[in-house]
Parts: structure tokens; C-alpha cells; sequence
């Protein structure tokens, strides 16, 4: 058995803490508050029923300054350097905000360590004079699932299960065979029959993920899969497992440390089950309290307007309430009507003094032709960030002298169709005014078919310069 | 005009030479040896017309010595702590082996950093108590044509072009298109009529390339394209460009780099337009001469049966004549039966000691599902390193005891339809023998229709499990 010669490994793994005592993460019901040490195989609250969420109770109060800001600002730079694997994974790296692991626990795919964009073009038809996008499509399987995962899937393997599962058609299941592959586990994934996403679940597949159709909906799917996992030694790996969310809270502090540890003054996130945004939102909320930041940025949340169950719930009842509807939306990955993380979401909107907003199918496919612009590119549902931004510009709610992120969610590749519909003209296929075509003409390029002569491209080219200086 | 409170930029960019003078950078025949300042449109030599190279006049003998390889280590290491922008690009990080350029005329969309992964179920099928893979699909629009693009791209917009141009239906223009538009260019993308790849078509539409499909053959676009940039101001960015070369040396860099610089016993590169193998070679022999590393791999190139001039050329002639082929395999990405490279590639070989092999259609499927089962995935034509792997280890090339790399190239995400082919059964569509179709299929995993209930999944389950300890 040769080894390769990889880098010396480099232990940095002392956390920076005044106590040597460090009491482990625990699982709270975010409905009746009770405490437990161990989930249940649904991740539901043995209780109310309620959503689970993981708290550490060395952060509460006074304790939380056992950790030291400074030290550790100091210690994930350095890991920045190191060769060792955990460090090099942008979820790891902030290992001291997560549930305590072992290395050898860990499943990882490199995950995280995504770029800030500055958006030049978005930044001027939002009306702003400076606008960055942190791009989370840049991770693995193309999606920020791997970041939740990456936390959720190293959890099960822990716990000795061979098989992982989930219910979805996206980039859930991408990213959970990844894991699932890459830990030695088995995954099955659950879709009603006749709804396959099929260039997304090619990823599952390659993957080896164990795949049934079953003759229900996706509501149908996860009843039975809940059953599954009582019956048989199968992980869920929804978006209700609150390890999902621990992985993903780390993009904010990544971001944070990517700005220097100054809060920006505004993140936008796409809203489609919440978990993203409860995500972040309760990453923005542990940092402060720990004192690695000073305040909190305000957290918004756009839905598209067939899929705004948060925006109603918000508007119709405050919040108290969950208001579900029929989603239908071509961006496919916010397409839900129903969203698990709710409730999280009113919070971190409470907390950080955020709002909601609705976007139509056009200003979607406007707004991802404009990210585009900028060679960046995303999937129409991480879209609705630049076309709400707008919207909240417009309000007034984000003023032009104020920093604004915005969270991209999935690559470009996730989704091609999209891209090309969009181009031959075919996406809306003649549900929309003229003066929606009129807007939309000027960002669609389909190809030109010419004859194979010089002057015939030259002709093409100078067309196009003219109509870029009318 | 707000400014986002961005992390401090430290400067990290004196060159550790010995002397202070640099002297730029040179281009040169491959053909008659001849030297360049600057290029011609064509990139072509103005006497021979062979491909021309880049070369660095102080790295020649013993001027080699004015950079001292241990303190450019160190640099490099710095680096990775870095937030200033040209130093989180895993291209430019390395700017001391790269043409000279001010940070300000640098176009990048971060490329390069890409993991390094660990292929345990690869390692096994190929018979090698280890084996990694460094994936080149990581980068930001998923293949590895970024690493050169944002150096040519660059060059093209510090001298002044407004538009640049490619004949490519795949990754070259995908990333082209990404990097004119970061770059604030225009850019034109010739295909020929009807041989359109729309999936990945769909990114250069998306960052706002023009397309001409033009009533040809992709050689008549070549011919077409070559005579528009000797009329328009029109930047050529096809793989003739030496510039594209010098960032993908890179990718060799950077793993030299996660390989503590310690060089592997073998690389294994796939082989279509052999780009991409010259510039990991040409990266090698400039680190040993720079005393980078101590000792060559050996880089050894894979085609896929039906595309392998290079492949013929060795067999037929030792390399002394191209000898073109009539390209056809589903690996789209290295469908090329002219390679533009062949003579850099065939130095290359020589250089490192070398070797060559082709692999079938079905030998590409089996490997990109073996890669999939590592938690990784990649497009067809980034398995033919597998593939090739596993015919040199029969052939005694490649021994058991000796370091492996495989250079993956481009991202799963960029042929959905090939997976999808591959798992329903129809991507041979009856055109394999029984045999080959038995050991394609325990890979294979269409998707299982099943009544909604618990009874049903459960039994799935339990078959599956079964099915593994057969």
C-alpha cells in the first residue's frame, strides 16, 4: 500500500475556548421549547410535533463568552492554509459553531469555500452602486444542499445506518447521493410517478441512488417515507433534520469572514421550503451573540409568486400562521407550497428585522438573463434574489447607500432547459403582454443561422454592435 | 458610491528572483523555433504557420535560477490566506509562471482551486491500493476551459479588443461567453448548422455570446472564423491560442502544490483537441526546470476509440505525422479527429516517458459510473481516464505500488442526457454485444414504479440489500 505524499497534515483543532469543558449540542422543539438529547427517527418533536433545531448550550447567556471572537476569527484563517481535509471544507473549517465531530466522522466533498461576486451589471439595473452575490451553486453537486449535508450525512454514518433517504425530485437528492456515495452508505430517493425532473435526477442516479416512483404526489411520498424510516433503519435527510440547517448556517460565517466580519447591511435569499434562510438567519443570530459580529444584517426572503406561501403567511396573518397554496413556478427548486421551515423563517425575519417579496415568472427570467450578463449564471429559482431586490430598491426598504448580498442558490447547469426556452422565445409561450415580450426581446440572443461566408458573420457582428449603441 | 467593507487587500506580489530586471515573456514557433513578440490574429507562426508557445527567456539554463523555488512556495502558500482577488484565483496565484500582468487588466471568476479527491471505489476497480483525482470540473462553469480562458480573455481585453470568438458547441464556448462577460466584451460563438449541443449551448446564451450556426462543418467554421479575425478587430480564442495553455499549466501547479511537491508517478490526462494534456506537460517540465520538483511524471493521454489521432499518430508513426480521424463517441467534450495540439502533446509525451491508449464506448460508460460511486461524478469524456487507467495497470505501464492522478475534466452537470442514456438502457441501444451489456448492467439504475405504499418501498429495500451481498 503506497501513500501518496500529501501535504503534512497540521492539527488546528483547539478550540478557542475559556472553559475545557464543552457540553454537546442538544435538539430543541422550536414549538413547545423541550429539550432532548437524541432525535427521533421523523425529527419531529416527541411531543407537539413540532420542528426540531440544534442549540449548544455552552452559547447561552453569559457562557457564550467562553468562546473567544478573536481567537477564533484567527484560527479559521489559518485553516485556510492547512492541507488537512476538514479545514479545507468551507463547513468544517467553522467546525467550533457546529455539533462536536470526529475527523474521521466527517463526509466531505470539499464543500463550501464559495465565491463573493461583484454584480456590476445586476448592481445597475437594480439602481444600486455596488451589489455582490455570494454564489452557493459553486459547490459539488451545484447547489448549497452540499453544505447541510455534508453535516447531516456524516450524522447517519455516525449513527451506524446504511441507508439515507429523502423525498425530492432536485437538488436534494443530488446532493444526498453524493454524500451517501462518498460515505459508503446507500441512498433511495422518493418521487411521484410522472413528476421526474429527470437532468436533476441524473445526478442521483450517477450517484447510485436507489430511485422509486411512487403513484402519489410529493406530500404522498414523504407520508410513506415517514413510515419508512419507523419501520426500517433509514436516515432521513429532508430538510426537517436540523443537521441540514447546521451545515448550512456555515455560508453566512464564511461570508462574514469573506467581508472582513462587517455585517453588509442586506441578504436576500430565495424562499422555497425555508431552510436556507432559517439557515442563515440563525448563523447571523449565534454570531452576534457570540460576538463575532456587532449587529445583524436584515434578512429578506423573495418567493416567486406562484409559490409565496411565506409572503401570504406574512401578510395575512403576521406570521402566526401558515398560509399553503397550489405552487407553480418554472423555478423548479422554490416550486413548494408547503414549506417545512416555516416558522424559522418568521423568526430570523422577526430577529433581524427583514421583509418578504413575491416576484412574477417574468421578472424571474429578466432577472436570471441579468445575472447571466455579469458571466456568473445561476438557476431561475437563485433569480428571484436580484428581481425582489429590485422590488424592495423600488419600496425604499433598501436604500441606494446600503450594502446588499444576494444569496445564489443553484448553478446555471442545474438547469439548461430553462436557459434555452427562454432564448428560442418558447418560455412563456404566448402567456405574456406585449409589453412583457418587449421587455424580455432585448435579453434574448437565439442563434442565427447563416450562410458559411466571411461576410455573412461579419454582417452579424456589426448588427450587434450597432444594436448595442442605439 | 458605498464600498462594501471587503477584507484588508495585503500585497503579496514581489517575485522571489534573484535579479530585479524581468523580462517579459516571448512567444515561439513549435515549428521553426523562430521568436515572437507579440502574435498574429491567427496565432499561427508568420513563417511556418506552426503553433506557437509560450516561453520565458530568463528561465532559460542557468537564468532558471533567479527564481527561488523555495521562497515561490512560500509565496504561493501566503496566498491561500489571501483575499485579495488575483490571489483567490488558483490561476493567478501562480502569476510568477504566467505572462506578467497588473492585477487591474486580470479578468477572473476565481477558477482554479479545484479538490483534489480520494477514489477509493476507483482505486479497487482498477486494481491500486489508492488513487485520486484532481477535478477540473470545479470550476466555475464547470469544466477546466476556465483555467485558460481567464488568462487569454484577459490578454484580449488588455489589448484592446471589444469582441472575442470561438467555433465550439461546448465547454470552450460555455467559458468564453462567462469570461467576455465578466470582462465587460462582446463574444461570438460559429457552430455548424444542426450539430447543436444545446445543453451546453445554454450557458454562452445565458452570458449573452452571439451564435451563428453556420451552413458548414466545424472545419469550415474554423475556416470562416480565421478569416473574420484577419478582417474585424475580433480576438481568437480557440485552443491555437498559446495564452489559454499558459493558465491551464495550472491545474499542475496547484496539485504539485496539495502534493506537497512531490510528484506522482503518473498523471492521466483524457486526449481530444490535447490542449489540455501540453499544458499540464509544458507545467512539469517548467517546475523541474525551475527546481519545482525534482523529478517528471509520467503524463500519459486516453482517447476514446473513435476519436484517437493521437492514439494512430504514436502507433503509426512515433509521432512524426498527425493522423486524422473521422471523431465519433458520445464523449462530446474529446469528439475531435484534427487535434489542434497534437505536436505539443506528442513532446509531451516524449518529455515525460509517456503513453498513450484508447478506450470503447462501453469501457467510458462503466468507468463514469465507477467515478459516480465515488460521490464525485464527471462528464464521459473525463472517464476515459479510468477507463485507460485500468488498461495500463493489465499492461504492467502503471504498477501497484506507484502514485496515480487522474485529471478529471469536466462537471456531471454538463451531459445530464448521457447519465440519463446510460441508466434507462438506451445509450447503446442494442449496438453492444451480450457480454458487454452483463457487465454494464449491476451499474445500471433505472428508476422502480411502485404502489405508495410502506410494503412496497420496504421490500425495494430489502431487494436491493440483497442484491449487494450476492
Amino acid at each position: 500500500m503506497v501513500n501518496l505524499p500529501l501535504a503534512p497534515i497540521r492539527m488546528t483543532d483547539q478550540v478557542p475556548s475559556k472553559s475545557n469543558s464543552i457540553r454537546p449540542s442538544q435538539l430543541r422543539c422550536i414549538g413547545c421549547d423541550r429539550v432532548f438529547e437524541k432525535a427521533t427517527q421523523n425529527f419531529r418533536c416527541a411531543h407537539c410535533g413540532d420542528l426540531l433545531e440544534i442549540v449548544y448550550p455552552d452559547w447561552n447567556t453569559s457562557d457564550a463568552a467562553r468562546l473567544d471572537a478573536a481567537k477564533l476569527k484567527d484560527l479559521w484563517r489559518q485553516r485556510r492554509g492547512s492541507r488537512f481535509p476538514v479545514d479545507e471544507s468551507g463547513v468544517w473549517r467553522f467546525r467550533e459553531l457546529l455539533p462536536s465531530f470526529g475527523e474521521k466522522d466527517v463526509i466531505s466533498l470539499r464543500e463550501g469555500n464559495t465565491p463573493l461576486y461583484e454584480m456590476p451589471n445586476c448592481a445597475r439595473v437594480a439602481g444600486l452602486p455596488q451589489l455582490y452575490a455570494k454564489h452557493q451553486g459553486m459547490n459539488p453537486t451545484g447547489s448549497f444542499k452540499d453544505t447541510g449535508m455534508t453535516v447531516a450525512a456524516s450524522v447517519a454514518r455516525r449513527e451506524g445506518f446504511r441507508w439515507v433517504s429523502c423525498a425530492s425530485t432536485g437538488n436534494t437528492s443530488a446532493s444526498m447521493a453524493a454524500y451517501a456515495a462518498r460515505g459508503g452508505m446507500r441512498s433511495l430517493v422518493l418521487i411521484p410517478e410522472g413528476k421526474v425532473s429527470w437532468g436533476k435526477l441524473s445526478q442521483a442516479l450517477d450517484y447510485g441512488a436507489v430511485t422509486c416512483q411512487l403513484k402519489t404526489d410529493f406530500d404522498g411520498c414523504m407520508r410513506v417515507l415517514n413510515e419508512v424510516v419507523q419501520r426500517m433503519s433509514v436516515y432521513l435527510l429532508n430538510s426537517v433534520n436540523p443537521y441540514r440547517i447546521e451545515g448550512q448556517k456555515t455560508a453566512a460565517i464564511e461570508l462574514m469572514e469573506q467581508l472582513d466580519w462587517q455585517p453588509p447591511d442586506h441578504i436576500i435569499v430565495p424562499g422555497g421550503n425555508l431552510g436556507n434562510s432559517s439557515a442563515l438567519g440563525k448563523a447571523f443570530i449565534e454570531m452576534r451573540r457570540l460576538g463575532l459580529i456587532s449587529r445583524l444584517p436584515k434578512v429578506s426572503i423573495i418567493q416567486a409568486a406562484g409559490a409565496n406561501a411565506l409572503v401570504r403567511t406574512m401578510r395575512e396573518n403576521g406570521g402566526s400562521e401558515l398560509v399553503t397554496v397550489h405552487a407553480e413556478t418554472a423555478a423548479s427548486a422554490i416550486r413548494i407550497g408547503n414549506p417545512a421551515s416555516w416558522k424559522k423563517a418568521v423568526t430570523v425575519l422577526e430577529a433581524t428585522s427583514g421583509t418578504v417579496e413575491e416576484v412574477s415568472e417574468v421578472e424571474i427570467a429578466l432577472a436570471k438573463a441579468e445575472i447571466g450578463a455579469d458571466g456568473i449564471g445561476c438557476e431561475p429559482a437563485s433569480a428571484v434574489t436580484l428581481a425582489g431586490l429590485k422590488k424592495l430598491v423600488k419600496q425604499g426598504f433598501v436604500k441606494p447607500g446600503e450594502s446588499v448580498i444576494l444569496i445564489l442558490t443553484g448553478h446555471l447547469l442545474k438547469d439548461p432547459e430553462f436557459t434555452l426556452k427562454f432564448h428560442r422565445g418558447d418560455l412563456f409561450a404566448g402567456a405574456v403582454s406585449e409589453k412583457e415580450v418587449s421587455i424580455l426581446r432585448p435579453q434574448q440572443r437565439a442563434p442565427i443561422v447563416l450562410d458559411a461566408t466571411v461576410d455573412a458573420v461579419v454582417q452579424t457582428l456589426k448588427a450587434a454592435d450597432d444594436q448595442l449603441e442605439l
